[in-house]
């Protein structure tokens, strides 16, 4: 079996460097998750690489090798790449075939946020929209391979990839060489088995922890099955590693290496993308999230016991659909009772709902929705329940309105407050 | 009338640097924005500055300068600053005087953001709540100064303020010495006379445009009256510039060194921050993205003939509120189709409705809410108008829904559609 070792990231590191479209990226202390783990924490921010992610370090590496193993061959050169990916693998292979030269072909399902195939296209690639999920798009990939010149490069059962992902971890080490402990997401594993095998190469007494959440934690299944276990269905706010499984690649690269796993949930990741952008004001996606959102898990701080390490949460990308920031930014709001319900016992007759509304505006606090409920069953005949959907600066603000509303005569409850 | 000199700003620069309490914060190239406007725009990233904005230069300096000056008088020494905020300058002002070693005590208005309260006393500041808006909790300020040791901070209207803020001015030069022309929003005044006294001083060739939104773009009116014009009520996403007018002092320092005014729309703004966001994964509040959007609008962009230009618009701030980037975000999905109305005529029978929901859903088009409109005039007797709202990945996902409703005889409609 091809696996993936020392030399081969050192090689793809010594290729990665003088092309120059894989950049260094910084390593910023985080003050606020340092406080709250006891820990120096270091971010490291690959979310700055070129296209938003680390993959642009594996396709660049096999786009190459494919290129130069080609030069002395008897088969026809390179001269087109061909993937399959629903996120920012597209992105990666697009630019490193256009670093490279050559031309890509991505397939990508129809789901594909029009963002992401615009980025895509962005970078130069041709872009096939085909199928409704990722398995389509990929077999429609499998038919384009077969003609002279077209190299095919798979998101992370690839050793050539592998050994990509891996610079991240030369790299790390290069800037912060006293560190103890490094937490990396795992999806398919490419990331973290190339991340492990260059980190326990060079550093073996610094620490590796995978990462995964709960809706899709096939890697600690898989460890205690001691074989590769997958999930036709995974489920997490973090797409980029909702893979459903690793690669027998992957998996034996991750035995092999990783010092060991957490398992977080989506609230935590949804807590991390929230607080990196209001304390770092980085944007970061689930999965580029995953690594720091183990920091706010309490079980997870449990296990691993950090005071007085040196911590690094690999931040690998950040690329965030519009649609799941809205949901990590709504679900804050409605956490920190800053968006809330408010439900009012009224007679249901004309003048009620402008009154009530002129209390809650003078207030200052802002009304989103309003309906009316007149269907419960415990409402006496001729009441109604009016249901204000309300935005205030939060706690103390919402007793404010309750206190006016109830000032008036009103009936009112609290219906979002948590127990 | 006391002003600010470039000599006033370099002192400040002096006392800044050696403290260690304000950051050098870095500039990098934006090539997005750079391909839009056919210049080389830099972004200057001081909402990476500590607590995330420029207010800290002239808070340290004012104060640094206020506890100085005691030290051989026969005044009392500071021993506790007073300010009144509901914004940037509250936890500038509760880090500088940490820094300076001195209380310090924050008067906010009741309306202020939850996490903003919290980030000011996390600085080790004494908040105040006063009032339900910024002129009572200045009021309240005021009653606290009297007493000996005691200085008051005041946001813009301090020539020892100002001439902080011009330091950022002068970091930006020695970044990025053949700079073109310098984009700075202006609210107050503060930051704009400060940076534009000390670039107009070391670099007169250097263009310094000020740029304000529409709902409170005081500085061009007053500059047009030849007076301070000031504004009652001004109204913007860009709540930090939202200050209704400029002091003497400021107005004084743009009239002298300023060279140009533009005037742009919330709506460039929140594409402003989105596009940031997106592209350079940073995240910038309103004021701090009104410099920025000045290059997405079409008439300033006219106005200014940018071509070939070196362009730095100053990223000046990143404590966005939550409520706000939740509007922002909302808005540019309805924007890009992503979130979406139908409007589908039913005869309202049971089944109806599962029928339409399951053939969106068949669509992987997500439902966020449905209403039923029974009440519209031009409605059949025993017929009703259900009103999905819909998460869609864009344009071409709408029109594959619409397509199935359609085949189905259902007669649809796409009402968030633009003309």
């Amino acid at each position: 079996m091809s696996s993936v070792s020392i030399t081969d990231i050192e090689a793809a590191a010594a290729r990665l460097e003088p092309a120059a479209i894989v950049q260094r990226t910084p390593v910023e202390r985080s003050r606020s998750l340092s406080e709250r783990c006891g820990a120096d924490v270091h971010l490291k921010m690959e979310h700055l690489q070129r296209t938003g992610s680390f993959k642009t370090r594996g396709a660049y590496n096999a786009i190459s090798l494919a290129v130069e193993d080609r030069v002395d061959s008897a088969k026809p050169p390179v001269d087109r790449v061909v993937a399959a990916s629903a996120g920012n693998h597209a992105q990666g292979v697009a630019l490193a075939a256009a670093g490279a030269g050559i031309d890509a072909t991505i397939v990508m399902p129809e789901s594909a946020p029009a963002a992401k195939i615009e980025a895509t296209r962005g970078y130069g690639a041709e872009v096939v929209l085909r199928g409704s999920a990722f398995p389509e798009a990929m077999a429609h990939a499998q038919t384009l391979i077969d003609e002279p010149g077209v190299h095919f490069v798979h998101a992370f059962d690839d050793p050539d990839v592998v050994a990509g992902q891996g610079t991240l971890g030369l790299e790390l080490l290069d800037q912060l060489p006293t560190v103890d402990t490094v937490l990396v997401p795992v999806g398919g594993g490419g990331l973290a088995g190339g991340v492990a095998t260059a980190i326990k190469a060079r550093s073996p007494e610094t620490r590796v922890v995978g990462v995964q959440t709960d809706g899709a934690s096939t890697l600690s299944e898989s460890l205690a099955a001691g074989e590769r276990i997958t999930r036709e269905e995974p489920d997490t706010i973090a797409d980029g590693i909702a893979t459903g499984g690793m690669s027998e690649l992957t998996f034996g690269l991750l035995q092999a290496h990783l010092d060991e796993v957490v398992v977080i949930s989506d609230d935590d990741v949804a807590a991390a993308i929230l607080l990196i952008l209001e304390r770092a004001k980085q944007m970061i996606e689930g999965a580029g999230a995953t690594a720091a959102a183990a920091l706010l898990n309490d079980d997870a701080l449990d296990e691993l016991d950090l005071a007085g390490e040196t911590v690094v949460p690999l931040l690998c990308g950040g690329n965030i659909d519009v649609t799941t920031l809205k949901e990590v930014v709504t679900h804050a709001l409605v956490e920190r009772d800053q968006l809330i319900e408010l439900s009012v016992r009224i007679d249901d007759t004309p003048g009620t709902m402008g009154e009530i509304a002129t209390l809650i505006g003078a207030e200052r606090a802002n009304i989103r929705t309003v309906r009316h409920e007149r269907s419960r069953p415990d409402l006496p005949v001729g009441d109604a329940d009016l249901v204000f959907e309300v935005e205030t600066n939060g706690p103390a603000h919402v007793d404010r309105v309750l206190k006016a509303v109830r000032e008036a005569g009103y009936e009112v409850e609290w219906t979002t407050q948590e127990a």
